[in-house]
């Protein structure tokens, strides 16, 4: 599918910059940057093909990755204060992006044949796992574990997909269905300030 | 093994409580709670597995794994402060999961066809890195690195065991022998407050 | 190549000694002091065998890289202080290390079919990740994205390789000359305190 591709590779140039301007704030120097924008882009798949044992891991097989985060990283550096005033517009490719990484990695890991459950974790880890590394390498607590409802986002979409996909709906057809819905529960999470419970 | 298993899929619970606990204390949502309870359950099985390139990893064929961890985060969020209480029973499950871990571990490299010096690794890293990932994703210096024996005991267990090994020890006495033995070892070490000595 | 051997498996000593040292810094104790030795002498070429899918992990497959190691970390144990001292001697070690590193890991990667922009990353890797780890682990935002121009270095080898690969050098002359390149090269940016520009 020609235009899962082209999302998945805009989400990884989008991710990459997302994490080479996390490097700027930290202040490190350019291969700081270039390794914080890099780590963020390839994390989450780099992490769902190890623990498949799907490797070389994906984005060794075709360059447009590296060279869609090479051009993530070079944008951040050269545009990095535009990019910011961009928010909105970064919010919402963001946003496609981990809609569309939690889509392709659950149908990678249900074509490696695993259980729909464990499907369902690999497309959460692919779209997740990249700004848990970035954060780690940052030395902080990973933000996803702090305040983002967004991994139950990826949840609530994995699973939609795997009801959709038992109930014999085309693939084309649920992936439009799981992407939008992954995108609006987001968007509205983020307008209406839904927050998962306090429990501590 | 039976008995075997049947530990094994305890001890994972009392570690995805283990990890689910400290994400508690970290403040974290329910969902970075729940995260660091699988982590701390399944890290070190997954390092290990990944290393040995027996992928997908283990928990990822059994779903009674998952299905532990998931009762072992909600146990940890319905009844967090009596899990704190019941601290004994908890130590001396986390004891047992421990001992059982290591000579599992070490087994299943052993059996990959690893030199036994590797194994013994093995039989480590699938007791202790789930704690170890639990503090990094915390953001803490690794617990293990700064005060614990307990790496200490699994590496004389797997020792020992490999020795018993080779003295044509039939694997089940082994086993019950050398988890014996990593159990007394880490109750006396917290009993009478062994610890390594102070180098630095 | 003997010597590229030999080169290997000291530089992987002194690996293991600069992350023991680490570990004292930090207060860890013996394990702790250990288990970052090790880490940082192994992390590199164990991220690149398990990116590249080619597990057990090399270290597994010869115990000279663990007899090493454990001679490593014993040397910063018992000559801590001293090896301190030797810091000129040390750095030269460290440089040569790398230089070696990259180099192998590259062969490696090359050797294993990916595109030679993948292997020069992976060359990378295996020179620059054990230090990223230990840093990780020692909870430090990695050095080596704050103020060190040494993976450039590794990444201009890198190319420099690859090229003369391509214009039919031989094997052996174009190891030669990248671990000379390197090595004068990092010696030239530590001398001149070459730095890359500071873009934040």
């Amino acid at each position: 599918m020609t235009i899962l591709y082209f999302i998945d590779i805009l989400g990884t140039m989008v991710f990459a910059i997302s994490g080479a301007l996390a490097g700027r704030d930290k202040k490190l120097d350019f291969f700081g940057i270039a390794a914080v924008g890099l780590i963020t882009a390839i994390g989450g798949g780099t992490v769902r093909d190890v623990l498949l044992g799907s490797t070389p891991v994906g984005w060794m097989e075709d360059l447009i990755y590296l060279t869609m985060i090479g051009s993530g990283i070079i944008i951040s550096l050269l545009f990095g204060k535009a990019v910011l005033k961009l928010r909105r517009t970064f919010f919402m490719f963001d946003t496609v992006g981990i809609a569309v990484f939690t889509v392709l990695g659950l149908q990678k890991a249900l074509n490696l044949g695993v259980h729909p459950v464990i499907a369902i974790m690999m497309g959460m880890v692919s779209a997740v796992f990249g700004g848990v590394l970035r954060d780690i390498v940052c030395n902080e607590i990973p933000l996803i574990f702090r305040k983002e409802i967004y991994a139950l986002t990826c949840l609530c979409g994995g699973i939609l997909y795997v009801i959709l996909d038992r109930l014999s709906v085309e693939q084309i057809i649920n992936t439009i269905i799981t992407v939008s819905f992954i995108m609006i529960f987001r968007v509205m999470a983020v307008k209406f300030k839904w927050k998962l419970p306090d429990i501590s």
